[in-house]
Parts: C-alpha cells; structure tokens; sequence
C-alpha cells in the first residue's frame, strides 16, 4: 500500500457500470522527505475520504477484492485515512497529515 | 486507475484471439502538472474512447476482468472518459480535458 | 499492454518446466519519442515474432492465461505483432515498425 | 520481493475491516549501495518487526494470500525479518542490518 | 520475466511459514546496455541457481504458481539460468554471463 494525498476528484460520465456510484478521487503519492511528485493515481474511495486527507491505497487485485465484485474495474481503493504517520518523531510526519 | 490522453490505435493483423475485434489504443500517462510524460501504454476501449479523449485506465487482473473472458490478453483497460478534473479549481485540470 | 522492439533471444537450458518448448525473446520497451530505453524485459512468443519485429506485450497474470497452463511461470507474453502505430499522422510511429 | 527498513507506523483509526488489528508499517525500500531512498511504501507486519528492522516484503497477491482472507485489502506484507544480507563479502551489507 | 545476476544471500530466521526451506537470492537486474543498476530484488531459487549466475525471474502471481503453494508469500522466483543472451551478435551479452 502507499500514502498519498487527495487533491481532486474525476468527473467521468462515460464508464464502466462497476465503476458507477463510486467516488473518484485523484491521489498524489508522497514520498519519505514529505514531498509530493507530480504522478498521480486515481483511486475509488471506499472509506469516506475527501480533498486534502491523507489517505492509504491498496491496489492491484487486492482493490477489487476489497469492491466485493470480482468483474469490478478497480484496480485501486483507498483503504484507509491517515490520522498520523510516526516516522520515529520526525517532525515532517506532521506536516502530512495537515488539511489543505 | 491513471489518467491517460489517448494518442493513437496500433494496427496489429496478427494477435491473440482474446484481442480480435477490440480497438488497441495508444495512451499517453498523464501527470500532476498537466504534462505528458513521453510513456506509452496500449489498452483496450471498453467504452467508446477515441483519439485525444482523455481517459481513465484500469490494469493487471481487473482490467482482464472487464472484458469478461478469464483467458483474454488484456492487461490494460479504458474504464472511463474523463469530461472533467476537479484539482481543487487549477485550471490546468480543465487543459487536461479540451480536445486535441 | 506495452509497446516494444524484439532485440534478441535467452538461451536458458535450466528452466521451469513450463518454459520448456517456449521462444523467449528479449523485448525494449518503446516510449513516445519512438526512442529505445535502456530497459528491456524477456517475454514468451505466442504468435510467431522474430528479431526486429515491433511487439505487443501483456503482462502478469493475464499473460500467464494466454498460455492456458495455470501454473505456468510466465508473467510476459508477446501476443500481438504491430504493423503500423498510428499516431494522429505522425511518421516516427512508422519509424518504429521498420525492419533492422 | 525487496528488502526494506521499517521507519515508521500509520495510524489510521478509520480503515478498512481487514486491516483492523494488523500493524502498519512505514517501509523504506533500500537498494544494493545500501542507500535509502527516498520512497516509502506501507506494509501489514506479519512476523513481528518493529523500527529500524530490515526486512522482507511480499507484494500484490502474494502478500493478501499470506493474509489468509480473500477479501483482504492487503496488498504489501512484511514476511521477514532480515538478520543478515551476504552480498559475497560487501561490508555494506552488514551496515542495512545494523539497529538504529 | 526480467534478467538479473545473483549477487548475494538473504538470512532471515524469523519469516513465513512458506518461505522456509527456500533458498531467497539477492538479484540485481540487468539492462540492455549490460551495466548493472543499484536497484535490488529478492527471489526464491526454483532451479538450483548461484552466486553470480544470470537468471531469469519471474514476479507476481506467476511466480507463486511455480511454487505450487496458493498461500505461498513468494512474488518472485528465478525460474531460468541463463546460458547465452543472443542480442542480434552484440558481445557485452557474452559478458553478462561471464561468471565472477
């Protein structure tokens, strides 16, 4: 799994029906220095996740498993919000989880 | 699931079974800042996607589960066509969607 | 799927049984400047390719299908052979499917 | 799979079911100049490791097999705890295993 | 699959149930221009591979398969030692099969 950071949504009127009803959220992963990249991940949330949280995505099979439809077209969910990373004290951990 | 542009088709006579009759697109990843990313990928349109749509794309096993053949090649699969990015009001998101 | 070049041949005389009897050949995967990378990936032939064709590669378990062996090792597979990639008219893409 | 060292925890008090009860740990990849990098990825603890621990993970299906539940949004396992890395002789090896 | 060389031994006592008995081999991948890189993978031996040997690995499911054990930790297995990499007559294929 990583961490990463919602910082939008995707407006996709046009899809496949495993996909209708779920929101999706577009994921910046971060990286150990708390630095966000410029990649970007789109992930189905299935936790109530929202713009700016911190959040945990699994992929892969594992997504789908987690969609509780084996024809499902997720191949990433999140999985979890992320209250606090301890990184043995260090400070930027914090700095993560902060909103907006 | 990444975002992608789609680019172009591939003309292949001789393939795989599972891959008569679908359209093979190219898609080029797209990233955080709106740039393209000189990668390629080539999946399959499972929804009406053409030439500069951008599109969402959904791989490995899921994507194979799409098409509905447990023997089918496909690893890689248009789900979605994005119409709009809510990148909390950057208007590159909205660069990303205009045609080509 | 991904797009490559066939660059050579693996002589592996040990091998997992599954792999016995298979063609695996040596893939560069191609990027949209139609400029080879320095990576490169060996994947089983299942349509007839040889030196210098431009190939159509599905990956992981989706590959592992095609070979109708559930526990067969591979996890890439050549199933298509690209003619043309045509990419809205641009003639590098002819460039790539050229011989030697 | 890869080695790593584990860094941190996630605390993440709203998560999917499968991964209640489970430890989720920071992991640093390390690479073969026993440098870290600065990627981090989060795996489910499975043999009891703890902070600054090399350790082995598994990944995609993989690791949700180790979880024992087909439903599991487990996607990365920590399935070893490295005592020693022989890299004919490289000291650095001896460096990754070093507490602290 | 992917070529790599074999260059050291993981000792991990304390791992998965399924992981123990096999022989887990630091594997560092090979690329086209045959200059090792600084990235590193772990394998389990499947054909009597060694130190300094070029193999061929093959990840993710596919690699469980080989190991006829569907609760297996494993996401890699060295599948293949090879002989000769045949890159249309280029010798520094020759050299990555040199031993020492």
């Amino acid at each position: 799994m990583w961490l990463g950071k919602v910082v939008g949504t995707v407006v996709a009127p046009t899809k496949n029906e495993s996909l209708v009803g779920n929101k999706l959220l577009v994921v910046q992963p971060l990286n150990l220095d708390g630095m966000n990249t410029i990649s970007l991940q789109v992930a189905v949330d299935t936790v109530g996740a929202g713009n700016s949280d911190t959040v945990l995505v699994s992929t892969g099979s594992s997504a789908r498993r987690v969609m509780n439809n084996d024809n499902s077209a997720v191949d990433a969910a999140i999985v979890g919000i992320v209250e606090n990373i301890d990184l043995e004290g260090i400070s930027k951990a914090q700095y993560w989880v902060q909103k907006g």
